[in-house]
């Protein structure tokens, strides 16, 4: 008959390889079906639970508790096998054995001077407080560990921050270090293409598709996925993002994320937008609106995201500035959009793009009910007014035919001083005006010299949609246009597009956004890597499998894991 | 002193064109500053109001009544411009005028038998009655006007689709068929191309394109742009898809929309993917998250849809069909997908890819909250369990060390008569288990033997993270994999995709939606277009500035406009 023993042992602590360690050895004892050695966290028990072994000491174990429990074929060889647990625990294997330990961080760091890195992968509770002690020692922190709370990782962050140093985590599964992988890594050609990742295995899927398609990496910074949320705000994130953009030897920057919070995600891009170089942004369950946007690169996935950057390394693009622009031209206070459209699929799109360059854009048909125009009549704000829409046009000729309608409002909007840019839609055919142009061309250069006398610039923008068969003549249409002063392309996007980096390069003009704190010295990341570990001995054997040279610490918690001795000492510490 | 006159004129009715034209002419008057000839909606008045033509007989007028208002130095001229309206309605200019004009569509459907197509631009209130009497006809309808209810539009559309006839609009701007253009319409080259489109100018912008681009198209089908809301239910777009399915002559397949309503959008996107020819998509405001999904081809705007349809066009593509999944493996019952992740981006994006295919993904930690598994121990439905998420790792190695949950999960999912697809995902590299596939590749065999035994096909899918160089063995993970009997591929995309679309093609076995009513018969479009022309004059000029036989038809509202005769006309003549 199957029986089950447990065995519940109060403040002890081992790393979770040596739990596992043991939990197969026990399995794998004469009459032994299954063991099972966790801590008596909930899950933990309910995991156990599942997988039938149960038992009522199990049940009332405490998350501090180690719960060893075996299903074995008789009482006899559940007894033998937990009889062995220090046996067992005593016995291991590891090429750490032959070298010294030292006992502490600080110890360590005098054996191994030129470590810039410290590896944290101690049990979660205990993490923070290991991070604290290699920040204070001027060390970039590698925080594997999980369960930490997001307070802790706030608090390393920021210290983090003011010191110039970097705290990839907690739970950053993953970072390459000018070469070396931390953590889980794999093994990628150095190469021109920084990546920054909230997000373990994206770092690892990126980097990877990278490499297969021929290139490589400068680093792969890890953050932890948390660190995009609301609360870190993006943190670690865009401290590795000025790295990239300050390392001469990166070429492309690649971005990757976890589901982002959307506000952090946005404040990111706008960083990203100024970093001279292109970057590509890959954040699971953003939408795609755009492939490209400036300097910005968008991947609708992960293996999307590593073939542009690979792309982009190999045909490196010219990117457009905001120069070209001229925004000296315009006076303060001129900042809005009107969009004066006869064709409504064209105002639709256009709202569509502008969404990624501001935040509100009022029309009389909205795509979205909440920016319904109050008054059709009336402009506000970016607003952008499809004359075609029914209101306008019972018993009255539909714009495309009438222009009247249209430059009525084109010259109200023209003489508004909150107004940079005008947009109007040029749809010749059969059914059109029959020269359109020949009415509206002279019309905008009056709202340019009106505009243009009272000491503004009105930047005029058109799409011209149509073909060189149209009746109008097409390119006469577009040279009337451009004589007037507009800019003028067949490319609804194009024109939007045009449209919107003005209006976000006014609006941001005179805020200049900055990294605050101290910029990480890039040396620290271009010297060969050193390394210090704490937790995992796995990881110390990967760093020096890499030849990395390493120093694990043979730690245990404060105070022997009594937590409410550690908190005290932790206290003491930070006083100092 | 300026002075504003007004004349009110009831029960007459005049198309737009006419209406503007008086306006000008009025406007050209010596001392006439300014004109308005408008029917006196509510909209209308606030417009004149809006631009100063204010009176108080201007503000009680009605809908039904006719506007006539001027702004004049003084008395005099208004006088004398108001006195020569009649004379100035009276005297026009058209190419028409020196034809015989037949006063009904029955009548002009005698005079040119061959017509099988109708344009109705006459005002909104007497449209659907018009249209109605084109059907009733066996003509299709290009319906212009705007201000029809979505109840007309509903019946016109549902007894069109019984005919087999198209009912373009209401408020359908553009259509092209078979090389000429009806409404506002460009001049567009003939080519392999077919465009449905709920977008007027939507139309006209990405046909120029792929005129500009070199190509051209077979026709051009306008819907109007409410067709795509949740009360019509694409009725036309529909039909329109399936004349394009059915035609040899258009290789590629456009479709076009303002913001559909998400249901129908999705219900069209099913339809189009049993097109059997490449159908590029571009609904404005539809989030984009793959390039390509089988003979689906999804664009980020409208100049987009032109350069893909053009480069399919160019360079046909071998389409991917169903056939190579294999369904008849399946057992009946077999429809979930279980995914069991070791890696928290893979997940997460797994869970953003396969929203493309199946309606819900349960998950540990979902992307959206209301997705979350209610108990991480027990799959349900459709689900993805990051095992690497906290709860499972506390006091535990992380699953890409250990895979001993991972396969304990394994084989309980494979046992789940429900599951058709498991998905795992195997991240090599330094820090991860030596030899996972040693461990994976048994158990899955295991599964899909034991599924076998049990007259089940199980299909595991997995992607291997990591590169040549990883310490792993890169190449042998994957042959062992696949030698287990999985399918594997080192793009987390590619591996869920193919998940993806076994799913749905399992989902929609059996529910084939097929076109319901007759289909149009291909030859009323194929055949040189002739046509009658209802309402706008200058839309029957354009057809013959086209080569395009048509008769206008000198149309006026039944029983001159009263409304209430007028409905008691159209009852009559429904009911004979």
């Amino acid at each position: 008959m199957t029986v089950i023993q447990t065995q519940i042992r109060s403040g002890v602590y081992y790393d979770s390889a040596k739990l596992m360690q043991l939990q197969r050895q026990l399995s794998d004892l004469p009459g032994i079906q299954d063991a099972g050695v966790v801590m008596g966290t909930e899950s933990n028990k309910e995991l156990l639970s599942h997988i039938g072994l149960v038992s009522p000491e199990m049940q009332s174990a405490k998350p501090d508790d180690l719960v060893i429990i075996v299903k074995a074929d008789d009482e006899k060889a559940a007894e033998t096998a937990l009889s062995r647990v220090d046996e067992l625990l005593a016995a291991r294997k590891s090429t750490l054995d032959q070298e010294y330990l030292p006992h502490s961080i600080e110890a360590a760091a005098q054996m191994l001077p030129g470590a810039s890195w410290v590896l944290v992968s101690v049990a979660g509770r205990y993490a923070a407080g290991v991070a604290r002690d290699a920040l204070r020692l001027g060390k970039h922190v590698f925080l594997f560990s999980d369960n930490v709370s997001v307070e802790d990782e706030i608090d390393l962050k920021q210290k983090a921050r003011e010191l110039g140093l970097l705290v990839m985590g907690p739970d950053c599964g993953t970072a390459m270090i000018g070469g070396a992988g931390l953590g889980f890594a794999n093994k990628i050609r150095r190469g021109p293409i920084g990546v920054v990742a909230a997000a373990g295995t994206g770092l690892q899927q990126v980097t990877s598709r990278i490499h297969q398609l021929g290139s490589g990496i400068t680093h792969g910074i890890g953050t932890g996925g948390r660190d995009l949320s609301e609360k870190v705000g993006a943190i670690t994130f865009l401290m590795g993002l000025d790295v990239f953009v300050r390392d001469p030897d990166t070429k492309v920057i690649v971005l990757v994320s976890k589901p982002p919070a959307p506000k952090v995600a946005e404040e990111v891009i706008k960083v990203a937008r100024k970093a001279g170089k292109p970057v590509v942004i890959s954040f699971v369950g953003r939408a795609v609106t755009t492939r490209q946007d400036g300097n910005l690169y968008f991947a609708t996935g992960m293996d999307d995201a590593a073939s542009l950057a690979v792309e982009l390394a190999n045909h490196p693009p010219k990117l457009e500035t905001d120069n070209e622009l001229n925004l000296n031209r315009f006076a303060a206070g001129q900042k809005f959009f009107r969009g004066l459209f006869s064709g409504g699929t064209l105002a639709y799109e256009a709202q569509h793009i502008l969404a990624d360059y501001v935040p509100k854009v009022w029309a009389n048909a909205p795509i979205n009910k909440e920016n319904k125009l109050p008054n059709s009549m009336v402009s506000q704000e970016h607003c952008i007014v499809d004359l075609g829409e029914d209101e306008f046009t019972v018993g009255r000729l539909h714009p495309m035919m009438d222009n009247e309608l249209r430059i009525r409002r084109l010259m109200e909007e023209a003489n508004d001083p909150t107004v940079a840019v005008i947009m109007l839609d040029v749809v010749i055919g059969y059914g059109s005006h029959p020269d359109p142009a020949s009415e509206l061309a002279p019309a905008i250069a009056e709202a340019i010299a009106n505009a243009r006398k009272a000491g503004r610039h009105l930047e005029v923008v058109c799409v011209v949609t149509g073909t060189d068969e149209d009746p109008q003549n097409f390119d006469s249409q577009i040279r009337q246009l451009k004589q007037a002063g507009a800019f003028v392309d067949a490319s609804n996007e194009v024109v939007v597009r045009r449209a919107g980096r003005i209006l976000r390069a006014l609006a941001e003009s005179g805020s200049e956004t900055g990294i605050t704190g101290t910029p990480v010295n890039l040396d620290t990341l271009k010297k060969p890597l050193e390394a210090i570990n704490v937790g995992l001995e796995s990881f110390a054997e990967n760093l020096k499998a890499q030849g990395v040279p390493t120093v694990h610490v043979d730690w245990k918690p404060v105070a022997g894991g009594n937590e409410k001795l550690a908190s005290i000492l932790e206290r003491m510490k930070k006083q100092s």
